[in-house]
C-alpha cells in the first residue's frame, strides 16, 4: 500500500462516521499531512454544517500549524460553488495548501472536475483516482442518486435454506437470530429509509425503528395503494410517525389521505402500472424529498416487484440454519444474480448472510 | 503443535490416500521414527491388503533399517486379531519397536484396547489420543458404520438462493456450475455408494457415475417401492450395472425382480412403514453389503424422508446465486439444523456450499 493509500484509508474512515446523518450530502473524510505526518483530520458530521475540507482546516489552524506546503487529502472533489457552505477550494487556495490528493471526482456531471480545475489555475497540484473502487464504494448511496435521480435500493431478507421466509401461518418470528437482527438494526441507522409492502405491515405489523443498537431511526416507507391500512399500526401511531411515509394511487380515499397527513404521516400519490404501485415513479418521487437509500424489508411480493423491476442494487439475505419444507417463498419471481457482480458472505454465531451487489 | 500432532497429521494425510478403496475398513495411515526423524510411512491401500502398519514396517526393512527402539504413530490402534492379514500389533512387537502413539482406539467394543493392552504387555509404551477429532472426522464413515451397523449418510442438494431444485417442468440442468458438479463427482468416488429417489431416476435418468474428475464409481442405489422403473434407464442397462442396487418391497412384481437379477442388478427387500420403504431397514440392509457411507443425492422426497426419520449425518447444500420464485422445494418438511453441531460454508467462483455435520 502507497502512503497515498494508507491516508485515503484514513479519510474513508472518518467518512464513514457521518454515516446517516449527512444524507443527501456524501460521506467526505478529510486528512492535511506536512512532511510526510498527519497534522490535522476532520469530516462532515451533519446535513448542512462545515465540510470535511473546512474541519480539517480549521482543526490544524486551532493547532496554530501553518498549512502553507501542506498536503491535503480527501474521499471526494472539493467543492467550488456556494451551496449551504462557502467553496471549499476557495479555503485551500486561501491557506496556501500546496496539493490536494482526491479520491474520486465529483459524480454530478455539471461541476464535476470545476473544483480541481480552479485549485489547478492558482498553482496547487491535484492528484485524483486513491483507492478508486474504495471511495466509490462507501459513497454509493450518493453516487448513485446523483447520477441517476433514484435512490440506492437494497433488499434484505430473512429466510430458512430452503427459502422461506415463515410458516404458512406467517409466523416469521424466529426466522433469524439476535445477531442478525442486531445488523439489521446497524443498517436502518445508516440506511434514509426502509420500505415494507402492506401484507408485510398488517401481519407482522413493526417498528422498524433502530432499537437493538444506538442510532438515528430511518424514514419508515409503506406501499398501501387502496390505502386500507388501519391507522392503528405502530408506524402510523407512535411518536416517530412525523418519519413514517405512505406511497399510495389516485385509488386512495381522499377522506383517509386526510386521516394520514393530520397525523404528520407524509402520503405520496404514485403511478401505476398493471394495477400495482410503478416503483420507478415511487423511487423518483422519494428521491425529491432527499431518500438516497432504501432498505426493502419484505416482504415476498415487494422485493419481488422491485427485482423484476430491476431497481435493486444490492441485496442481502439472511439465512437461518433451518429447513421449512412448506412455508412462504422469499419471492415469486425468477431472477439470475449473475448481474449482480459481487458476492460475499459471511457467517454470524447463527446465520448466514449472503450479500450480492451490482 | 507438537512434534506428536505433526506426524498424526502425516499419518492423516497418507490414511486419506485410501479414500474409496479400502471400505469398509477404516482409513489408516502410518509413520515411523527414530530419534526424531521420519524414517519410514505406509497406508492402507486397499480393502483385503496390508494394514498402514504392516507397509511403514516393510519400507523400512526393505531400506535396511533397524527398528528396535523406533516409534510407530498411527491413526487408529493397531488390530490384535487375525482378520483378512495377521494381527499388526505382533509385528510391532516382533521388531521391537519402543513406542507406538495412537490417534484414538477401535471403535468396536469387543476389540477396543485390546492392541493397546498386548502392546503394553510386551512392554511396547503406548500413547493414545493425538488429534482425536481429526481422527475422527477422516474415519466419521467407519465409525459410524461400525457403532451403530448403518452407513454414515450425507444429503446433497443443489438448489437456488430461494430453495428451488429444478423449475415448475422439472428441469434442474443449469442450477449448479461446473465447480460445484466437479466437487460432486469428487465425493462419489469417496462415499461407497451414491442414492437417488425412484422420480429423480425417471426425471433426469442420470448416470450417477465419476466423470469429471478420476477416480472409481460408487454403488448407485434407487428407491423403487413398487419396481415400476424402466429397465431402459442408464444405471439398468450402461456398463456399470452391476454396481447398481433397488431398493424395493414386498409391492414388487416376482417378474420384474426376475428381470432386473438376470442383469446382475441386486434387487434388496425392505420393510415398508406408511406406505414408504422403511430407510432404517434399508441402511441395515445396505450395512451388510459394507457399505459404509452413502451420498443421497435427491429429491425433496427422498432427502426430506431420511432427514424426517433422523438418518442424516450431514448435508452439503450447493446453492446457485439464483432466485426461481416458482419451482420445486428442496425439502418437504421442517427440520431445525442445529442439532448438526457444525456449519461450514465455501465459495466457488459461482457457487456457495454449505455443509453441516453431527
Amino acid at each position: 500500500m502507497t502512503t497515498n493509500e494508507k491516508i485515503m484509508y484514513r479519510c474513508l474512515e472518518l467518512a464513514g462516521k457521518g454515516a446517516g446523518y449527512v444524507s443527501p450530502n456524501p460521506l467526505v473524510g478529510c486528512v492535511i499531512a506536512k512532511n510526510g505526518k498527519i497534522i490535522a483530520e476532520g469530516y462532515h458530521k451533519k446535513f448542512g454544517s462545515n465540510h470535511a475540507e473546512i474541519n480539517a482546516i480549521n482543526s490544524a489552524i486551532k493547532k496554530g500549524v501553518n498549512l502553507k506546503g501542506a498536503e491535503l487529502y480527501v474521499n471526494l472533489e472539493p467543492c467550488s460553488h456556494y451551496g449551504k457552505t462557502p467553496p471549499c477550494v476557495d479555503k485551500i487556495i486561501q491557506h496556501k495548501i500546496s496539493k490536494v490528493i482526491i479520491g474520486i471526482k465529483d459524480p454530478n456531471s455539471l461541476i464535476s472536475g470545476k473544483g480541481i480545475k480552479k485549485l489547478k489555475q492558482n498553482g496547487v497540484r491535484v492528484k485524483t483516482g486513491v483507492l478508486v473502487n474504495e471511495c466509490r464504494e462507501l459513497n454509493r448511496f450518493f453516487l448513485k442518486f446523483v447520477k441517476t435521480g433514484v435512490p440506492y435500493v437494497t433488499i434484505k431478507t430473512a429466510q430458512t435454506l430452503d427459502g422461506k421466509i415463515a410458516d404458512k401461518n406467517y409466523n416469521s418470528k424466529w426466522i433469524s437470530s439476535i445477531q442478525s437482527r442486531k445488523l439489521v438494526h446497524r443498517l436502518r441507522r445508516v440506511f434514509d429509509a426502509v420500505l415494507i409492502g402492506k401484507k408485510t405491515l398488517e401481519i407482522d405489523n413493526p417498528s422498524l425503528t433502530v432499537r437493538h443498537v444506538k442510532g438515528r431511526n430511518p424514514y419508515r416507507i409503506v406501499i398501501d395503494r387502496r390505502l386500507t391500512l388501519s391507522l392503528n399500526k405502530k408506524i402510523f401511531s407512535d411518536i416517530f410517525r412525523h418519519k413514517t411515509i405512505v406511497i399510495t394511487s389516485a385509488k386512495a380515499g381522499k377522506k383517509k389521505i386526510n386521516d394520514f397527513e393530520k397525523r404528520n404521516i407524509k402520503v405520496i400519490m404514485c403511478k401505476t402500472k398493471n394495477s400495482l404501485i410503478d416503483l420507478k415513479d415511487a423511487l423518483k418521487k422519494l428521491a425529491s424529498l432527499g431518500i438516497t437509500s432504501i432498505l426493502v424489508e419484505g416482504g415476498a411480493i415487494t422485493s419481488s416487484e422491485f427485482l423484476k423491476n430491476k431497481l435493486a442494487d444490492a441485496m442481502m439475505l439472511f439465512i437461518a440454519p433451518k429447513i421449512m419444507g412448506d412455508g412462504i417463498n422469499a419471492f415469486n419471481i425468477t431472477v439470475n444474480l449473475s448481474r449482480f457482480r459481487k458476492i460475499n458472505f459471511h457467517h454470524f454465531k447463527k446465520d448466514i448472510l449472503i450479500s450480492v451487489k451490482k
